[in-house]
């Protein structure tokens, strides 16, 4: 494949949802679906900021602050996300260290109108999370050709 | 979750596929979507099977030899199977560790018609292998309700 980074940065963006997997305490790997806020199509809002972040593919996760996922990135910060087209055999999948984000800006910037269902206080709910993972590199599929790019490393 | 096994079940049976994570040689979580054998609704002729393994939640992966994933199962077992369902927020990991079956009776009855298109010589292809784990836990989400139950610890 010519160009695999405009290949996977487009998958990143056509998926519905993604799914990222952590390392449990007992050191088995832990995957569990999540909202993909790279997709303009259902996240308009947020699509500058990911345009923004097109080389280094920055990938944001709001979770619960009391969710599994937390408590495992606090113990091992190793995991990674796919993402996969709907219907056909493409997915990519990008690999890094998850860290949980403090920034209220973040927070704010990110938080999409009908989050209440997940955070009933809000914006301020202590149970509202942002994970952030800057991949070091991402490896995919396309039909039966696997490729494989390093991330950041201009 | 009055029932989690029963529901992980048929979670299982609704996914239109699965999603298998192992542990690659930098101790990073690499996941792939794969084809959901266990979806009767797909590959009706291996229904029977999965139902008797009703109890031990089975699960088989048909896989190319030459994969990522063969190589790293075989520096470290530890691996986790995610069916989610297509539409709705309701997902079941099942985790353990990952075989690799040699058993020629076992890639003969998984075989299904049109496999061909991995495996060009057909059954006897070098590069057809079968993967098993049972699991030895299951966790998941019904909506926001979070569940775990034991496997084959009865």
């Amino acid at each position: 494949m010519d160009h695999p980074e405009e290949f996977s940065r487009l998958l990143t963006e056509v998926a519905d949802r993604a799914y990222l997997t952590t390392i449990a305490e007992d050191e088995y790997p832990h995957t569990r679906a999540i909202l993909n806020l790279r997709n303009p199509s259902i996240y308009p809002h947020l699509a500058d900021l990911f345009d923004e972040h097109r080389d280094d593919f920055l990938i944001y996760v709001a979770t619960n602050t009391s969710s599994a996922k937390l408590r495992q990135v606090r113990s091992n910060a190793r995991g990674s996300v796919y993402y996969c087209h709907p219907k056909r055999f493409r997915g990519v999948l990008l690999v890094g260290d998850v860290e949980i984000v403090d920034d209220g800006s973040v927070r704010r910037m990110l938080w999409t109108d009908g989050w209440e269902m997940y955070y009933p206080e809000g914006l301020d709910d202590p149970d509202y999370s942002v994970l952030r993972i800057l991949p070091k590199y991402g490896t995919g599929w396309s039909g039966s050709e696997r490729f494989e790019f390093a991330v950041g490393q201009a």
